[in-house]
């Protein structure tokens, strides 16, 4: 059995990168999601990657800043690493800051880590 | 192998019973954890049941109600359910509510699920 991954480095470089992406290259997202991985965003369920990315690329928001507020992180059981970040989403040419959680469990795969679970909820005031 | 659980019952049940003793039986929760459990609760970290009932029984908000807004539930590759909840806490006495957000990772265990995984963040406005 391989050594439980270091939950705060790994956890912290993937939401890096994934926000990174989200902000600025929503489509290459595709790559962190597999045909198992879930998506609920808003209470909406969406499951592979071709569902999922059709949600993200149909989001309100389209170029945006994220802002994370906090970020924890986890190894779970399954040696996978449970994320949890707080934040804010600025759109852009507004003012107003729209808050989110986030949640993911990343799973090894491939010398890398997958995205198996993905839960956002805007945190309306 | 066993038929995964259903994430959205066994999810619902399991926050209308932790919520209840959170917020009338707090140290009744300690039968939810075990050893191997953590909470990280606002960035602190806490292991085994012992731990994270010390910090649980000395939070700030003693007797309070809470609200849940929202409520997502997703089965985990490793046959455990995610649990996603945002919500306020209404604090005895007090007008104010605080809003949270809180993921749990629950673990079938003995006919039953327990906490593996807990993550607690306010989320300031």
């Amino acid at each position: 059995m391989a050594a439980p991954a270091d939950a705060e480095a790994v956890g912290s470089a993937f939401i890096t990168y994934y926000y990174q992406l989200f902000e600025a290259n929503r489509p290459a997202l595709a790559t962190l999601y597999q045909d198992a991985s879930m998506l609920t965003f808003e209470g909406q369920k969406f499951m592979g990657t071709q569902a999922i990315m059709g949600k993200l690329s149909l989001l309100q928001f389209g170029a945006c800043k994220i802002h994370l507020s906090s970020k924890d992180f986890q190894p779970s059981v399954s040696g996978g690493i449970l994320v949890f970040v707080t934040g804010n989403i600025q759109l852009e040419n507004e003012a107003a800051l729209l808050k989110f959680s986030q949640v993911f469990h990343l799973m090894p795969f491939s010398n890398s880590f997958v995205v198996t679970n993905d839960m956002f909820r805007l945190n309306y005031a």
